[in-house]
């Protein structure tokens, strides 16, 4: 199966998951992968929290990530993979004046 | 946790799941994911194979890659996405002239 996301609807949330401003979304799910293109905008987040019975896989197309996984901060860059496993947790920021431009797979291990 | 592709040793495969020609990879594996950087080359291809517990996400990076999916050809070019999901089978060809480079994803779903 192919994905396009430049076919699927674009979703603009605020405050995903609890965090500020926009992320611009375009997914696609079935019950064992989430597989999605996100534009998180400067100074927008996620909020925290926690990949109990799945992951998430998050590459960096254009832009930087700033991550806090377990407390822990990380900068992911283009190129770079942020992966957070199952049982941990985690939120990202964009502190960068330019779009932060993503992939990222949330599959589920069950 | 960071993956910086660039710090994982590549590994050259001749002949991908009983395919032909070369690929090259750099990945990361725990229990639950492998997490792929490959460069396919032209001409070359992987073998067809089930993924019977987990399920693959491929995403186009550069060239373009030509699956066969239960049997059905689909041509997959940056920005997109091929899913092959649980239980389905599926190989892959470099029919162009230039790599193919990609992104792949394999999640167990148990």
């Amino acid at each position: 199966m192919t994905i396009d996301f430049n076919h699927l609807e674009e979703v603009k949330i605020d405050g995903f998951k609890g965090g500020k401003g926009e992320l611009c979304m375009r997914s696609f799910a079935d019950e064992k992968c989430r597989i999605m293109h996100g534009v998180l905008r400067p100074g927008a987040s996620s909020g925290l929290h926690c990949h109990s019975e799945n992951s998430e896989i998050l590459y960096v197309l254009s832009g930087a990530a700033t991550f806090y996984c377990d407390g822990e901060q990380e900068i992911v860059r283009p190129g770079q993979v942020h992966y957070c496993p199952m049982g941990h947790s985690h939120y990202m920021e964009n502190n960068e004046t330019e779009d932060l431009v993503y992939l990222a797979i949330v599959p589920e291990h069950h």
